[in-house]
């Protein structure tokens, strides 16, 4: 039902029949943590060697939220995932003023959809773009390209290839949003195992914070929080130097959510 | 000028030349700290007595923070006032579905204005609001009234008016905001004379946070910013027990706004 809903002959329909809400668009951040790196998921533009945040448009009867979620479930099949918006991006060339080469890639896309000339005149508005984020289990995602893409994958945020309009500072943005809120909020519960070492937390803020922290300093505010409960120790072999288990306790993680780590 | 740009007529000319962009709107949380406590600016709807927040439309040639930074000016005479976008309100029925008393009291004071029904019919279409949020220094301030009000004036956030439509929702999540950010940014420069107590710090701090701190605690964390200056004792007539007075080193603040204070 999710790829029904983008099939290309349903967007030329929601443009043709006025359903959409003009100069309002949607872009998704949505960052994995895998191999000890963040990725973000991208969509290539069909026929074309760029690439861009996926996202949509937002029905006259839709919240955005609403929007968001429905075009995250048909990028990703997942449901039910948090997202949360993070900025709204407003400038008046974002779209419009777009380089040459952009505008005419947005040109030849078109044309290659049934009602191609509807599609271009549509995506030539000036659009400003509500970003929301979401930081989900890269392993249970199932990308799927949406009706103006013919790829949709993960990409190692420090290995990004060429991306449309201001959609590397969407990216930069909802990044720093995500450093930001690890000072007062948990991060952890479902990206990481159930069990996990003390050591593979600390990578996971070392790859959102982007810079190395101090083993004995994270320990102790990571223990201070009173979110973790500590296991058996890893079996490694060598069971003297073999570090702790910890699981999260979700109703201590879900008490800083909800309260903030303070002041 | 800024006060000619928002007289009714202009409005009108502007909803009938076409110069607004449709389904966009802005809206202010303007605080300001006095004797204590943290106050928003607000105005009274003409002839009426619902209060909201100032607000405005955007230019199809604007930016958002331009269109923002032309309200703020409008409503309080101040220029370069720094506006931070935080959050955008998207409910469907935020403003189309609003209480029938609402609505009566929107067409009431649109058929008080020129161009009464045209001006009607533009508040009727759905509106996204963008909201942006400044921390000021409320003596600097003038606070004017726009075209569909008759006063602008300070309120107490502990002691609010009644507020049209989510106004009183945009004011909750731009203090969260607020109550977040002074976890990871310093707080207080401008909005506190030069030189200042610890306890007149956190005063301003426990207005912003709705709590009291430990003082031993509050005094530690801040020095440990290093952003402060010690000075000559506050001059009560009992030296020794007169509290040191604290300047900001403007370099060391200005550092750790661009840093944030880290994890």
């Amino acid at each position: 039902m999710a790829e029904m809903e983008w099939e290309t002959p349903h967007l030329l329909a929601e443009i043709q029949d006025g359903q959409l809400l003009p100069h309002h668009s949607i872009d998704c951040v949505v960052l994995g943590y895998d191999k000890r790196e963040l990725k973000v998921l991208l969509v290539r533009w069909r026929g074309e060697e760029m690439w861009g945040l996926p996202g949509g448009f937002v029905r006259k009867t839709e919240n955005f939220e609403e929007a968001a979620s429905r075009i995250l479930t048909a990028r990703t099949g997942l449901r039910d995932v948090y997202l949360e918006q993070f900025h709204t991006f407003t400038n008046v060339d974002r779209n419009q003023s777009a380089s040459s080469a952009e505008a005419a890639m947005f040109q030849r896309v078109s044309k290659r959809l049934p009602g191609g000339t509807e599609v271009a005149r549509w995506l030539q508005q000036r659009f400003v773009s509500t970003g929301y984020f979401a930081l989900i289990q890269l392993d249970e995602a199932t990308p799927r390209p949406d009706f103006l893409s013919d790829a949709c994958s993960w990409h190692p945020v420090s290995h990004l290839p060429r991306l449309i309009l201001d959609h590397g500072q969407m990216l930069a943005r909802a990044r720093l949003h995500l450093r930001q809120k690890v000072n007062y909020l948990p991060v952890g519960l479902k990206l990481l195992p159930e069990k996990f070492t003390m050591g593979m937390l600390q990578s996971l803020y070392e790859a959102i914070l982007q810079r190395p922290l101090v083993r004995s300093n994270f320990q102790r505010k990571m223990l201070s929080l009173g979110t973790l409960q500590r296991h058996e120790k890893l079996k490694t072999g060598a069971a003297n130097k073999a570090p702790y288990l910890y699981s999260f306790m979700p109703e201590a993680y879900y008490r800083l959510v909800r309260e903030g780590i303070g002041f």
